[in-house]
């Protein structure tokens, strides 16, 4: 078997069942992610193949299961510099992804009984692997990356302020997220190159079939420092559905997310309400009342109960954005510990049990804050959060990290 | 001596004293209207023309106390059609007053033993009397009104939004109160005349003599069903500072205030920070980033702690001025009454008293329920409720008027 390129050092099988999980299921389905959680990626791909998964989960992957072939898929993609990241590989973006993952165990428990309802604009739910192109550090994003989000048919008005924002974040060190299309995602992308900052273009479809064609070239230059990332195997077309579920994966990749200009019913505002759903901070950029491609921005800023944050310029953005990770809700990886407190810690893994015992009981500390004291570097550090946080071992707040109410203010636990 | 046109029947002495006042003092001082509160208008008027005013008082009017002479000032309105109305006159806008009194009143006690500061702008502190022209009803003016504020040079953007605006609120029996000054101000005008609806011209100098003289039709259309008010007498040149001043009466007018549009610093932005200063709600309408002339907006709408509300259209503005009253922060008239509550009640006035009396302790009441409660007019109702405020019998929210919570919710006290 030809080896497969995929980041770190992960296991064939792994890889070639994460490959066809990706390739039989659709995005963002709830039951099929619950199921490869559950039984793991290996038994979960056989179980469907042979249909011997559970009926919500065969009923989302039927239509294909006889038809993929993760060899093929892995094949074309390494034609095509393409990548496969699974959550098993060392690059996994745990950090970005916490608040699907936290979203995902959620509403699963909640439709442990019933049946799962369909969302036509997509469950928040990790995608069950990534297919990536490109240079740019996958594991670390969310940490420090802004999407900014807009209208394909975009007004002057909008061509201007994105161009703005994202040439000036992009050169602060802000990296900036959006999709392929034409519009605001191009000006997006190429203003942020411009300012010799790196971009994340999250793409609807295969990466070896860069859509729409003309941004081709964009994709290319993108991936040279940034990355081109999609849920899609090779070969998939950009469909109208997997533009909605692609959306929750750029609110999920960003620290903040910024709507430059959006019609009340558009892809930016689809973006900007994964966000609110995930916990991460919205941003809008006001316009003319007189515009119907600002109305979607004003009652984003006018939601109730929480709004969008009114930003006219960079600064704006970096107020809200600025802290590592600060104000990042996280969330949990696996599934939540039982037993006492020394069994709990006796679970984590070395790293994450460093980084536990780094957590300051009073004054909350942020990831950079921990990476010192813990001796853990600062990507590792993100990595444990989730753990630590889905374990109840961890409280989170705008103002960082600290060990759980539970745990305080009694003394510190350390080994045992 | 002639009969001085004034509202109701007045006093002429009081009416004299008055004409004096509004003479000697510029706008807006807190140290003679407090001396005017404190002794009446009479005693002050004879005080200040004696020089034996305090040296607070005696400084503000010295330069004018010789050559101040009501007579002339009141036979030159008479020939004009302007008539003064005072605190004493049964048309006193008391309700409109109310925030700016309670304001007063608070800074008159801060000050009460050190010197007063002059502020650039113009104390929070109501007029010693308005000189008014036309038919609308100045004693219910900011219970249904709102002021639409923006720049002289006011863009295309700012005009239209204006203008739709003001001809929608005229429409539905919002009266529009603004400057008279060229751009938003005219423009706000003309459209609410346009609309069937009703316009009150604030004017900063006197109103025998238009300012600015291009606009002396409108202020004539403007008087025809609603007001044109000033507090300098006749003659009184629009000087810088008595525009500034004269924006906090624009402000108490209105039930609330929106800005169309306003460079960062801007007469526009002053009303806005006296409607702060009164509790008024505030309303902005965004504008491009790329405009100079929304920053002023965009700030209010990012202000801390109390922003701005966003209002694209008539109904946003409806939605926060549309009740009768609610909302609005009202303030006292006269001084804390002390002793028991036997007392205080026995100090009420019998149209307050019957308000008093109908104030619900539990669910509060918007003045028009009151009304029908207490059998006292909507009118009425409005006059007697600062007095209710400022004797503490009364608690004030969001929602309306109930009784103080220091009378409740022990059983509510009736007549001993």
């Amino acid at each position: 078997m030809t080896s497969f390129p995929s980041s770190g050092q992960l296991d064939p099988a792994v890889l070639r069942s994460r490959a066809y999980l990706s390739r039989v299921a659709e995005p963002a389905s709830i039951p099929v992610w619950a199921f490869v959680q559950q039984v793991g990626p290996v038994a979960a791909a056989d179980a469907i193949r042979r249909g011997s998964a559970p009926a919500s989960v065969g009923s989302a992957t039927e239509a294909r299961r006889d038809h993929a072939d993760p060899d093929i898929d892995l094949e074309t993609a390494q034609r095509h510099g393409i990548r496969l990241v699974a959550p098993e590989s060392s690059d996994w973006p745990h950090f970005a992804f916490a608040g699907l993952e936290r979203c995902a165990i959620r509403r699963a428990r909640d439709h442990e009984r019933g049946p799962f309802t369909a969302s036509g604009s997509g469950e928040p739910v990790p995608p069950l692997a990534l297919w990536v192109k490109g240079c740019g550090d996958l594991a670390g994003i969310g940490v420090r990356s802004v999407a900014i989000v807009g209208s394909r048919a975009a007004t002057p008005y909008d061509e201007h302020v994105t161009a703005d924002l994202a040439y000036g974040l992009g050169g602060r060190g802000v990296v900036i997220v959006s999709g392929g299309a034409y519009g605001i995602d191009a000006v997006a992308h190429r203003s942020a190159l411009a300012g010799q900052g790196q971009t994340v273009v999250v793409s609807a479809g295969g990466l070896d079939r860069p859509y729409p064609v003309g941004n081709a070239f964009l994709f290319e230059r993108a991936a040279e420092s940034g990355l081109v990332v999609s849920e899609s195997p090779p070969g998939c077309a950009p469909q109208r559905h997997r533009f909605l579920t692609r959306n929750r994966l750029i609110a999920a990749f960003s620290t903040g997310t910024v709507v430059t200009e959006a019609a009340i019913r558009s892809g930016a505002a689809n973006t900007a309400a994964h966000a609110f759903t995930i916990g991460r901070p919205v941003m809008a950029v006001p316009g003319p009342i007189t515009s119907p491609m600002s109305v979607g921005c004003h009652a984003l800023l006018r939601r109730e109960p929480d709004a969008a944050q009114l930003v006219t310029s960079v600064d704006d953005v970096m107020a809200v954005v600025g802290s590592i990770g600060e104000g990042l809700p996280v969330a949990g990886l696996g599934t939540v510990l039982d037993g006492d407190l020394r069994a709990e810690l006796d679970r984590l893994d070395p790293t994450a049990r460093r980084v536990f015992d780094a957590l300051p009981s009073r004054r909350p500390a942020r990831p950079d804050e921990l990476a010192l004291r813990s001796g853990v570097s600062a990507v590792e550090v993100i990595r444990a959060l989730p753990v630590l946080d889905l374990a109840d071992l961890m409280d989170v707040s705008d103002a960082g990290y600290r060990i759980a109410a539970r745990l305080r203010p009694a003394r510190r636990p350390r080994t045992g």
